[in-house]
């Protein structure tokens, strides 16, 4: 059991409707340390890749890209979910649902950053349904960039974002995968 | 002239309307061994000073508040813009306006997460007018916890917020302050 895996079984709230509440250090209040720890995790399982960017999605995947980032030595791209005055110029864009909110971003990341000599790793908290990454991973194939790998902090494997993502032949390395979990008892299985 | 200021005349851009362009290192793509001295800068103005907490707000006040951390050891939280399904309990609210993007956030931050035990490090990348800020202020007060400082990236100098945070006594470190700048010629003066 990894450090998250830990982390969630200590202080994660299931609740009803499959909401795993981690706020408590990951999406809220943020724990520094545990941060390090997954980006330390991360590192060692994307060794030997070429990686010189990490692209995230706000806002909670800022944070823990930041922190991991500093493992890789490269800088953070985040996507943002709405038209911004200051983002003037041309924007790769793709549109995502979140199964979060129920509503629809249009994710935006400016060409100026991204572009075919980019190798990139995607980081964001959650992946349930995945409409998020696949966001990210339109704006990299926009950009004629390459994926070189997916960290993703909690994984519900009970829905099917992770299966699509590896059946695409990426590298997904979801450092906590929750199988099962149950808000009546406070249970949770991972894989 | 420090780094940030060093980064900004490098790599900053003025644009028409008193807008600076920094989203090449600082809230679009970002820069972490920037980040990483701005934080140790500001862990020498704040020396001290007993900060247990630090608190930002989504988007771009993320990764600098998240690596700035690490210089305090501290958890950070970050207020949120709009209110979340995932967000339930009791919450601070307040109401501020943003001078960029001209429409009014509700911010938000869980009772949880902050109390009357906590000296708060405030942590945002511009300081324009101000309304962020004291929204932020805002929650802290109704927390009963303390503000030990405000930590600024970018002030722009010439619009009102930094003398109406000062003029209230709150211990106040912009890391650039823009008293002009000039987007025929490009010129940008600190104070």
């Amino acid at each position: 059991m990894n450090c998250l895996e830990e982390k969630i079984l200590k202080d994660g709230l299931v609740k009803e409707g499959n909401v795993l509440k981690v706020d408590s250090f990951l999406n809220h209040q943020m724990d520094i340390n545990l941060f390090n720890e997954m980006g330390k995790e991360w590192k060692k399982r994307f060794e030997g890749k070429q990686i010189n960017k990490i692209l995230t999605i706000e806002a909670s995947g800022i944070g823990i890209a930041c922190i991991a980032a500093q493992h890789f030595g490269v800088p953070v791209v985040f996507a943002k979910k709405s038209k911004s005055i200051n983002l003037e110029g041309e924007m790769y864009t793709a549109e995502v649902e979140s199964f979060t909110h129920k509503k629809k971003n249009t994710v935006i990341v400016s060409k100026k950053f991204l572009n075919e000599d980019d190798h990139v790793l995607l980081i964001d908290d959650f992946l349930a349904n995945g409409c998020a990454l696949q966001g990210l991973i339109q704006i990299v194939q926009a950009a004629g960039a390459t994926v070189e790998g997916i960290g993703i902090a909690i994984e519900k494997g009970f829905q099917s974002g992770g299966t699509m993502i590896r059946n695409l032949g990426y590298q997904l390395e979801s450092l906590a995968i929750v199988d099962e979990m149950n808000w009546e008892t406070g249970e949770i299985k991972f894989r």
